[in-house]
């Protein structure tokens, strides 16, 4: 008998059906058993005759029965069982509770198990949530005339200068992992003058806290020929808006699970730096840098909410004290550099780039690098680059926010911090 | 003035226009000047009155002028302009002729000036049918309930035992580059049960040859609930399908400008390994062993594309001596595995994977590796692994034998081998 799926179910009432997956939940209530088998697609309830053995939860089952309705059932149907095959036994009982899904309480025990934990119904949710959000951002950009582009993960030097890279052996020499694919993509907007990549970066920072990764899948674009980088916010606003709503359109079901607060896409104000340091040192009495520390940027969105309505916060104009030696001068020491805060949370930095080679050389130098470790990267500006722009969000604080994950650890599947190489 | 599109030009006959791009070409006749202007949509021919200064070629310009017909101008059309303005001026004449794109000869020099090297229109079209390829990848996966995947590169071991890893240094741990997600894609059977990744993989081989690269884009496809290999082979065969017309439909003039001779996408036959043995012994007099190394892999290539018109080959039912522990055994020394050859290339390795723990230990014990190194992958298979199984394609590989380039270096914007860490 042909596979039936979960999320099927309601279209085979009075039908026999051969259900696939695993054991998710059992109760034997004496006169007779329940069960919840949960597959790719959802959890179907299970009525077992009394006196049929179960195997453990999460044994691989095979359920064929009798598709009924049952208003109490979850989803409002049933499958009475006439035969329950073991296609592969747990040998041990979970080491969590699958079923209870308290990933608010001990997150170091939901990583340490994370080959298990992640199969709880929150746990893959979220997972599949930002599946679509970077289907949304491939999607978006493919119409928008980027191509997609595989730049090297193995580097000879960082693009930010040597600090927090990780080295490698690599045959007789050094090399790094690549913090930022920033300089590949510059290289490439004079090749398809817009590219964008979806891959993992790398940022051995010694800080273990809640919305730092050492591995992090950066969703990257770079687009040439701009006027300035308010035509590179513009583009991130309308991509932002495409990808929630390829999540919206795709993963409904598991937006409705995790009770995600829909975030306002209509308006995402732009403040200058400025303008933010004011509203901090001003009217919200908080000391404040050349760059903003966590906790101003978690005032910041705040104030945004408050205030506005709003969840999205584009800061630009930010002083090039406070960005890496390609950011756009403008003079008076601010750049054309941009960050979005989320919720608070900084999710994107991006920014018009130097396009002019002396101009490179000498932020190279006032940023106290030496241009010749640059050599490979500079080549390319002599060769006509024209005006670029571009931004990187990261996926697992788009995510963590956008669906409240108390840490950003919980969107990503087998996260990396200073502590944590396993699973 | 809004800017035209090179591709837009047609549409715009007897209108003033304005061009950005790309100064590809250049040409003084004396009484007048011809330039092709290079965009991210093709290359538009622009007549320039004599006496007007043209920049170097590769700087970026902006083209203002009348669009006329003329059979003779490249595509049809050509622009008789009125303004040029540099936007952005190359400083030194380009180290390679860009538009003499003769990859066939200097491969060194062109991957060192890869920068530059890709603006070809060539090179840059094959890149362009790589990310069609890719998209249709995905999108066929999407369909077939798959879920997209990020699993981590940086890990605390190798997939298949020790050999060919880069190590890294972690903190004050040591730890490698994932050679291959297989791992972390069979814990995510049991997750989703049907599993997709496209991400780098990293192989520390010692040799560089035309087929190797030590840094490749891999992609992974993983499926629960099969009941055996060629529940998977059947997949693989539709996938390339998909992803080959989605090159097509989307790709055409970069396919028509490679001339590529389209593969035979309607027959793959399946041979097994004991037949290819005997194929190469007794009909191809050549010697072979338990594995088949690179001229073997040609020779049933090229036998495959005599006898039966077929471009792929699936290999089914490799000897258990040549697979790594996780191959699922058939008894007889046979495995599940299988190889694909597309025109005597290898580009996929896959199978049915083992599912059950002891059967996992015992293996390992065979191939000499110590359970105690694969604790963390092994707790998976204590909690229902259903029977599964998957492959990995080799994007460049498939690139390179689709489009008939001389070197997998050519499918890949910047390669890594032995040698080469930049640009």
């Amino acid at each position: 008998m042909a596979r039936v799926l979960a999320s099927e179910i309601p279209h085979h009432v009075g039908e026999q059906v051969s259900l696939l997956g695993f054991l998710h939940w059992k109760r034997d209530l004496g006169g007779i058993q329940f069960a919840l088998v949960r597959d790719r697609s959802g959890i179907v309830q299970v009525v077992v005759e009394k006196g049929v053995d179960l195997p453990l939860a999460e044994s691989s089952i095979r359920v064929t029965g009798k598709v009924v309705e049952n208003a109490k059932a979850p989803g409002g149907y049933e499958v009475l069982a006439n035969g329950i095959e073991v296609v592969s036994a747990a040998l041990e009982p979970s080491p969590i509770e699958i079923p209870k899904e308290e990933w608010r309480v001990n997150p170091e025990t939901l990583l340490e198990y994370r080959y298990v934990s992640l199969r709880g119904e929150k746990a893959r949710a979220a997972l599949q949530v930002q599946a679509a959000l970077v289907r949304g951002f491939r999607n978006y950009l493919d119409a928008q005339g980027f191509t997609e582009i595989y730049t090297p993960k193995i580097v000879s030097a960082g693009a930010e200068g040597g600090s927090n890279l990780f080295g490698i052996d690599y045959f007789e020499k050094r090399a790094y992992l690549a913090q930022s694919p920033q300089l590949y993509k510059q290289i490439m907007v004079g090749v398809y003058e817009r590219v964008y990549e979806v891959a993992p970066v790398f940022r051995a920072e010694e800080h273990a806290t809640s919305r730092h990764l050492n591995e992090y899948l950066s969703l990257d674009v770079e687009m040439g020929f701009i006027q300035d980088e308010f035509e590179v916010i513009d583009l991130e606003e309308n991509l932002l808006r495409a990808m929630l709503e390829e999540a919206r359109h795709t993963t409904p079901k598991q937006l409705a699970m995790l009770e995600v607060e829909w975030p306002n896409t209509q308006e995402m104000p732009r403040l200058s730096h400025a303008e933010a340091r004011r509203i901090l040192r001003e009217e919200l009495s908080m000391p404040v840098g050349q760059d903003f520390n966590e906790e101003a940027e978690r005032a910041l969105g705040a104030y945004a909410k408050e205030k506005w309505g709003v969840d999205f916060l584009f800061v630009t104009k930010y002083p090039q004290v406070a960005r890496p030696f390609y950011a756009y001068p403008e003079g008076n020491g601010v750049t054309r550099g941009f960050d979005l805060l989320f919720r608070g949370l900084e999710i994107t930095s991006g920014g018009q780039r130097v396009h002019q080679y002396e101009v490179l050389i000498e932020q190279l130098r006032n940023k106290g690098n030496d241009p010749a470790n640059f050599a490979g990267y500079l080549e390319v500006f002599k060769y006509g680059m024209p005006p670029h722009g571009g931004f990187a969000i990261g996926a697992e604080r788009l995510t963590q926010k956008l669906l409240g994950l108390p840490n950003v650890r919980y969107a990503r599947a087998f996260p990396r911090d200073r502590h944590r190489l396993t699973p």
